[in-house]
């Protein structure tokens, strides 16, 4: 058997670069994406497959890893959540390194806009742009583990978050900054709503495993600007966004 | 981006054929699936990519629905639980008949082999021969959904089951013909356990949607074995097992 895959379509999310993106689904709560449909098939036929998705609070999104791509699969793979101190098995992690490349994420469900049409997300974990394969509806029944559950390795790993505070000048630049966000086709955040999105992206520290907590200066892309990030005495503070 | 799908091994199941299959993961808690790994990679690296899946004790089957590839896809379906009588959209169902023809099932991980190298399942809603494209493990906080959940027409859903009874040849044809199954391939199972399968399945009444409850004689495949039933009364009795 020979199949495949066809980009249903893409999602546009706040990450526009891989530094920042949470390491799993619904960290973030504010992280959105939107999904739109390919031009593969005219808007009324993914108009009549969205029927009735609009009553459920959450769906999984099958996407593909495509950066990962063109590096190919590893079988071992070092998860970021044990310090990438550990080998695991690709297929005993979530990495984007494995056979076929496919993620999966679950994500809310906000809002579908059936018009144009799209599909509004939130809890996201991927970068803007990704290539979206399928979607569907979380059951509350069948996507319950049946009888105990157990975590393996994932016990051992540690999220130690940051405090996050602002220099005041980086949130005056965030209130200007933001409306260019939303010309540029971004999922659309009120001014409240990004602080809030900036200050719990910073305050997951994504920097690699090794540096994560220790003191520095570093930045990263959300939405159409840089966010500059100063760690020191347990404490991330925010002193710059630049466009 | 052009990626096809390449399978890492296909589901040796209790399901041969279509009628009977559970309509979700779960619902048949003996419904016992293998895992055998494709001849694309030798056997020690499948083992390298395993390692550390056995601490877990769920996970998540990314599968090809093979049988619905030839059909095409379609926007609109009729989904089971709606007896048919309702169409929604396919991203608002699991139907089969969908862009990219993935499946996604959470079953119980009983087991993983190293030496062959296979990984042992529970709680299959797939048919037997199954093409597998990825396994991953079951993360109880990422895979959980945040905030309220709402389950949209599924709440419209109604899963009347049927008790189930034996006719005493049936059940010591049961005991002959168990043995035959191991030699076939299938999953192995105590004649007491089988008995269970047996019951679990019947009593879900896969029978198309308009007939489901409705008196009537009809059999299905199951392990090595037919599995004849008839529905009076309310109640559902094995009355025969033949090859």
């Amino acid at each position: 058997m020979e199949l495949a895959l066809e980009p249903i379509g893409s999602l546009r999310t706040c990450f526009p670069e891989k530094l920042g993106i949470p390491r799993q689904p619904g960290l973030v709560p504010l992280a959105r994406g939107v999904l739109r449909f390919s031009c593969a098939q005219p808007p009324a036929v993914w108009r009549d497959a969205l029927r009735g998705l609009d009553g459920f609070s959450h769906v999984w999104i099958t996407f593909v890893f495509d950066r990962a791509v063109t590096q190919g699969w590893k079988p071992c793979v070092r998860p970021p959540r044990l310090d990438g101190r550990e080998k695991m098995g690709v297929f005993a992690t979530r990495s984007p390194h494995r056979p076929n490349f496919l993620g999966l994420s679950l994500v809310k469900l906000d809002r579908v806009d059936l018009e144009t049409p799209e599909v509004h997300v939130s809890g996201v974990d991927l970068l803007d742009g990704t290539l979206v394969v399928d979607l569907r509806p979380y059951h509350p029944e069948n996507d319950v583990p049946v009888g105990e559950v157990s975590k393996g390795w994932l016990t051992r790993a540690a999220h130690p978050g940051l405090p996050v505070g602002w220099d005041e000048s980086a949130r005056e630049a965030l209130a200007e900054l933001l409306p260019k966000a939303q010309t540029d086709g971004m999922p659309e955040y009120s001014l409240e709503e990004a602080e809030r999105l900036v200050e719990d992206v910073v305050g997951l520290d994504p920097r690699p495993a090794h540096l994560r907590g220790t003191p520095g200066e570093w930045y990263l892309r959300l939405l159409s600007f840089d966010v500059r990030v100063r760690v020191e005495g347990g404490r991330a503070q925010v002193y710059e966004l630049r466009p």
